[in-house]
């Protein structure tokens, strides 16, 4: 019978992280104070967030050694399964390998502990007692929840209002972990109060989250400030998905001719597809496919410039493909994906023509999804879809094309199924942004 | 690094079921004839039931190999892992060692995937080309809607109006994996119609749901019928869940002093436990504890006696412990567990006193679950929390007894956080039944 799910033992998972940084073309450009417009060292961000994760977020060493304390909470569902999808296959009728690194096993349920847990050891490590972060789609807030309790960290998450209000079970999950939730915009912070008085009503949006959560932190010595994506740090501890999935394709003699994943603001993509670049670098033929959803083109339409983080312009200036801060795409249901901005790192790769982006409509990714779920049997979260749907438009361009497919399935959607369900009654559609548009959003980046 | 998780690869997978049938001391009594009152042989329940199911209901064989077919879809998932908790023991400062089987990474999140897979297989096998079937917490009904789309059958669940109201969630995911999903009492039954015109408004209940899934398969040709507890071939299937765990003992040199799971119609602990029945047996010392709940004791305090296994008296009668086939429990939130009767075989091995029954309050269930999610990482199901209480009862009895606990984690419950938030509210209740009740209930037993 032939083997689906090729498995790692606890003593086979990595025990460095990878660092990508030393081993990008040309490098990226280093984020700049939003008031002088200089350079920003560590001693700024220092208010913010603890010098271990600081000299991660600069360095320039290859490995970086994952500390005991962290490896053994990875052992609750690390080495995850790397799996190869033969029902998907035989339902698409295609002679492409197509595997799946399943991320979706964590106890929050996406990729996002890796970076969590890394997070919440620094900060614990230097006395840190309490922090505080922003959740869209909720996958962050559950996985820093988790991550606090098991270091008896307080943790306070500020959730977007029309996520508060329609996902109701992950603000569950954050409470079963300990965490304290409020929807944002909220009473707790200045900024969340002003708000509040200003735009009674309003959904609130992750900008404004962003801002309530650095406040926060900025105004309470015992609290710092953790970020899911985006920052070189937590692309370095994603990096243990890509490690993981090249011993696991070795071991059975496997190697990937595409390697592809969905791009928010690029932290699991760059964790699974990063361990692999030096071997491109080194001539091997491999292609890395980024896919972000039509209605947030950030790397297919967007701009290579230096822009804000957030909305309300307080975090450094990143030099990246953004659509602009002011940027708001409109509400599909993968929420994970609509940042208006991208991480620096695969904003480089795509500079350097090293991954390809690419964008999907978000009915035929829900229609991936879908099928999905029916041949290998998990419901993927809205993002992984994107994902999956990229996967099936390699395996299906020429069906006779035996070449071998690698995702990352970054989280399953059980917490998510409310999106399906707008599906399935055809309350969804699809979306492309006109090019005034983002011409007019990208019109305000800031003057370097 | 200590670890964790014991796995099994695909080919180390039991190929074939155990059968406790013919291990049972004094056997179990026959199923009768709800209208004869006789033994009830294959040839009526061939109605409502394929022969291949029929013929392993009443086998003598120990052994029964699983089909290639069945195989090939349990590897999607199976084999599960057996973890050793050692968060939990830690928090609980216990030398106890406890291991858990985690059912809960099937497609549908809980161990009825294993029954439903074989279930659509020998159905299909026969040229059926519908199921029809009840489910309450909805676990069964999402189970039954993958296994049938994987063979291509199509699939009616008739959910309980309560649960279809209150879990929306498990409604949706029976719909992705293709099902046709009714909230019962129904408009597509006579049965139905005629309670719906009786008791408009009413939330239903398992009895009702029973009925109509009974009618629509009896009164179509291309449609049989399933059930996801209480019978044997059900429990035959659930068998690889203890024969996996004694094999990943066994690699690392362990066997348990408890095995321990909770009991609603009796599969997912007779899976466990009847594997090593036999050890018992032959005299290895072995315990095997039963947990129900207070609020519904069937084990702890029911009768043993000939009952209905639904309110509607249409089934056959079976020998079992019951609370009376009119017992509606109070609206506890482990719907897996709210079952008045039991299967044949756990209460003919509670008689044999080879199981002991206990009975555990829904609020330590709660306590118990939300530290086994902080501990161990893993939001169980109502239901399997009451395992969890169980284990945690069985560990910090003595907390320097070093003794070997094993139990059943037979589900997940991300899709039921919200009877956490009613928990965390402080919503919920403890219930003990006033033995007048109980008496009352049992009284109105069929006379044989």
């Amino acid at each position: 019978m032939k083997q689906k799910k090729i498995l790692l033992d606890e003593n086979e998972m990595p025990t460095q992280w990878y660092n990508v940084m030393p081993d990008i073309p040309n490098g990226i450009d280093p984020p700049l104070d939003p008031e002088t417009k200089q350079p920003m060292g560590p001693e700024k961000l220092a208010a913010v967030f603890p010098m271990g994760l600081l000299e991660q977020e600069m360095s320039d060493k290859s490995w970086i050694d994952i500390p005991e304390e962290v490896q053994e909470i990875y052992h609750i569902w690390r080495p995850t399964p790397l799996v190869r999808a033969y029902a998907l296959e035989a339902a698409l009728g295609t002679k492409a390998k197509i595997y799946y690194k399943n991320e979706g096993v964590s106890p929050s349920g996406s990729h996002k502990t890796n970076s969590s847990v890394a997070q919440a050891y620094y900060n614990k490590r230097e006395g840190v007692k309490r922090l505080s972060t922003e959740t869209g789609a909720g996958q962050w807030g559950s996985a820093l929840a988790f991550a606090t309790h098991k270091f008896g960290l307080e943790c306070k998450v500020y959730m977007v209002r029309v996520s508060f209000d329609q996902k109701p079970y992950r603000k569950i999950m954050m409470n079963t972990f300990g965490a304290d939730i409020v929807a944002s915009p909220s009473p707790d912070t200045a900024f969340g109060r002003k708000i509040l008085e200003d735009m009674p009503g309003t959904a609130g949006s992750l900008g404004i989250a962003i801002s309530e959560a650095l406040e926060d932190a900025a105004t309470r010595d015992d609290t710092k400030y953790a970020l899911g994506s985006v920052l070189n740090h937590v692309i370095l501890h994603q990096s243990i998905i890509g490690l993981e999935s090249k011993k696991q394709m070795a071991k059975i003699g496997a190697y990937p001719d595409v390697v592809i994943g969905c791009c928010g603001g690029g932290s699991n993509y760059a964790g699974m597809m990063t361990p692999f670049l030096t071997d491109k670098l080194e001539g091997k033929k491999i292609r890395f496919v980024g896919v972000e959803p039509a209605s947030c083109p950030t790397l297919t339409r967007g701009v290579y410039a230096y822009d804000y983080g957030d909305v309300a312009r307080q975090t450094p200036l990143l030099y990246m493909y953004t659509l602009g801060h002011d940027f708001i795409p409109p509400g599909i249901h993968a929420g994970g994906l609509r940042y208006h901005g991208m991480s620096p790192i695969v904003s480089a790769l795509v500079r350097e023509k090293l991954i390809e982006p690419i964008s999907v409509h978000q009915l035929e990714c829900f229609e991936a999804g879908r099928l999905f779920a029916q041949t290998e049997g998990i419901i993927p979260a809205p993002e992984t879809c994107h994902a999956i749907r990229a996967a099936i438009i390699e395996a299906t361009r020429d069906l006779n094309d035996p070449q071998t497919i690698l995702f990352n399935f970054s989280g399953h959607g059980l917490l998510d199924l409310s999106s399906y369900e707008k599906y399935y009654a055809g309350e969804l559609h699809n979306y492309d942004y006109p090019a005034e548009a983002i011409a007019a959003a990208t019109k305000n980046l800031p003057k370097i």
